[in-house]
């Protein structure tokens, strides 16, 4: 199959790597004109803009974009919108917030364009062997892309979800699961740093990666983070986090359901991005307004 | 009455005061001689030890015990029993955990003695003018205490409460409900704080006490701290937490009954504690473990 | 002042009483023609349309618009907005999400007409004797309506909170505190009904009520409620909520700052709302899976 | 090794199995003469009582108890301490709380016994076929039963853990990291359970477990409860508890660590054994007191 591929970051390249493993075609673009030339290398046809790209597709075009969340997804399909022609298809691997994708396929159905919505998971090295896929989309469109996905996804690693927005949501809700389980493991750990016990921390993912109930890929991770920092001295605990997380939450909200594990586990690193916080300041003026408790001078 | 009091700190000083006011006869001790001294000085019999205390009063003795709540209390309450005769009344005014009061009156019953929990509230300005008093206790008892119980409480202060632990059990609920109430003013001050309005904190929390659903009187004791430093900007957001907080969450445990709000109160005090913490750094770890995401080094 | 009222439900019909009290001149529209009536018969002039409305106000004209949150103030804003004159000026006092606020103040503004929000709170009651008014919008506009507001509100009840959406915000945010607080006192109380003990709910809530750190307003309703249903057998657990909660924690998200005890207390709203939910079952589920504990069939 | 078991429930009998499959000579006892019989059957020695047991072992015995912890180990373990011979070895493979096994081990330390802590984890399947054990004690004493144990558990499923209860308190964050996996991974199926969409979640675990972030076993035991009842109609969301959750939570309230989702999992679970709720009473009250908003009767 010949496909083009815009975006080449770390998931990107990888997944670029990966469709040429499978001897396809592949036409890529980035606006960094080093992983194009890099790319170029391993086999892929370099393109220099999105028109380039475009030009040295055959219809019906297939393009896969992974490129950042928000405005930088927006412009990309946008302009893409204008370039195609009726029949083409552009399937977003990207993190989007499923209502934009809701929108998007509005907007490119309008016009004859295919879009199809394709959550990938599994961090840099699924993107390289073989990533996890969730997609939505128009079934035949979706189902003429099958081989391809089957083939840069792990074996079972692919899942047509339903309508265009399922993938999204979907890989949303994988990564809504993700903050909760980061968390929970994360809480753990602390509670042994704190405890009167010493634990070797790799030693200790070791073993609840071999039989135990909470054995997991996350844990492997654990395990492999442990063993090149025992006790994790050389980094801060300041957790960022990039949208699916508060989507996750933003949906329960309109869905009028409880997710207080996910929720929390966003809240606590929204906490710790804050070295003080203001509520903490008034919690204890309050303490020391009925109590005379002593406050902590700044 | 005759009454006496163990415990000179900021709660029991100020109800000795209050007490005096109410023309009764104290008899006062504490390990601290001065507090002994200033208390003599506006009117109470002074006592240098614990039995010169018991021998100071006439039987049927009451003695107010207001020392903190742990170790001293155990001592206190252990030596004094020892120390009485049958018939004697010792109240335990201090923040008891209720299951340690349970133990202690099952041990004074042994004796013939009378052990009564009082919680109390309303800081020390209400120690000073009137408290709010939770009495548990056998009824006869804590109904010959009453008269004195009814004039140190503010009007409608004082309420008996049930038999023995039902006051100190009442007192820790006050007190995780405290902690609930005083995190939600402080989170919503801190989205104030991060919003794209600039607000005038005093103002906001006089307004908010006067015709609003959240007038109350931990918003006037915003209101008064926002007076004094208009920002907070002299202290920091350090929430220590003195037991009850905690003895509510384990009681909610106990009963298997969630208590999320009151839970994360508490929680976020020791969130407060914390510089760094581990879990924060197991999050980061993995994030850049499958992500390829940047940590922050320490 | 001769202003017009807009929305004659709960709040706002007390509130026209309260502007009837001050000997303003009222001229007042609802859809629901018997509301005007009877608030026609309290001395106001009655409008059947909001064409009437403008037409028996003169300019430059106030009108304050009371309706339910959401399409209908949209609805109302906009008619309103192609029926007034340069200089008139619309006070939104009912629950508007700020974000709709800011775009309805420009839309307004770029017409010359002025928009002005008033968060409101303390209930019917507070419209009715003297409300909590948080008052955003041009200064000069908000002051030359600060008479009227004074009035209406009880005393130090009002406050001029900056530029436009400020005052909903604000009010927004009380909410959110209020949720928090709601939460707070009603996990007291259940944990006191599941309890050793047997205790007298609005005796512990009037106690409370009485020199303890968490009297409060909520806590007289509290009073309140219990001496009408000594134990609330009379009516679920139901807890309903309208929108300003879940914008606080949206709230929240957008400025990364975290809310735990706010987000929790609409979460377990959310929970009462369902009888069973699709995350127990999954639980339920796994722990038959791996430990092969009983499952309770449906 | 020659080697006595004490418990044939669940874990217990297959760990039995476990054993005779790696060739060690077993003594069985339990209260349930059938469950003694049938590993009878399987190769086990049996015992009718614990003196039976105790005295079909050679010295220096070592016996495994795996019976339900609280009052059962309690009376097993402290009976033993009176049977068994200086050197003996008594090894709690069950989920005691690590505090009472530091007490029962001091116990054992006095009557020159040794006591050994051995966290067992992987549900019954683990039992049988190979399980994950964490192992507290004197290091020597737990070198000497090492063999057994890594025959008995997957590979590199054994971790010597340090001084005894080290075992039982790595095994009690094992299971508070599984109630908050568990609580993540339900509370992102009752999204898509609530979502506009339409999915089919045992497709939806399959395709998770295979190349996802979130793989893993539990993730595994998802699917295979979907296989089973596609959209868990036959069950309800009740969701019990067995103590290593809350004594999670008690150990992070004693650390002073927050540890918010492990004590959310386990609020959440208390809150689903409950129809209705007393706080939801008092919040539906509340809103009815100033807001006029109506209840739902009961």
């Amino acid at each position: 199959m010949e496909i083009g591929l815009i975006g080449l970051g770390r998931m990107g390249y990888n997944l670029g790597l990966n469709i040429l493993d499978h001897e396809h075609q592949l036409v890529a673009y980035d606006v960094n004109r080093e992983a194009v030339k890099e790319i170029g290398l391993a086999g892929a046809k370099e393109a220099d803009s999105l028109e380039e790209l475009v030009s040295k597709l055959s219809a019906p075009r297939k393009i896969w974009v992974m490129v950042p969340a928000g405005d930088i997804t927006e412009n990309v399909v946008s302009q893409l919108s204008s370039l195609l022609d009726e029949g083409d298809v552009v399937i977003d691997g990207g993190n989007a917030n499923y209502k934009d994708t809701l929108r998007r396929a509005k907007q490119y159905e309008a016009k004859g364009l295919h879009f199809v919505d394709a959550g990938t998971s599994g961090g840099i090295d699924g993107a390289r062997e073989g990533a996890c896929l969730m997609v939505g989309g128009t079934k035949e469109v979706v189902e003429s892309l099958a081989p391809l996905l089957k083939e840069i996804a792990v074996e079972d690693g692919y899942l047509y979800t339903g309508p265009v927005g399922s993938g999204h949501f979907l890989k949303m809700i994988h990564n809504g699961i993700e903050y909760g389980m980061m968390q929970a493991i994360a809480e753990g750990f602390d509670l042994l740093e704190n405890s009167p016990f010493d634990y070797d921390y790799e030693a200790v993912a070791k073993v609840w990666n071999n039989g135990s109930v909470i054995r997991s890929w996350l844990m492997e991770l654990t395990e492999s983070a442990f063993s090149k920092d025992a006790n994790l001295e050389k980094i801060r605990g300041v957790m960022h986090s990039s949208g699916e997380g508060k989507w996750t939450v933003e949906t329960a909200l309109d869905l009028q359901i409880e997710a207080p594990v996910i929720a929390l586990s966003l809240m606590m690193r929204y906490r710790s991005l804050r070295d003080d916080t203001f509520s903490g300041k008034v919690v204890a003026a309050l303490r020391n307004e009925f109590g005379g408790h002593a406050v902590v001078k700044s």
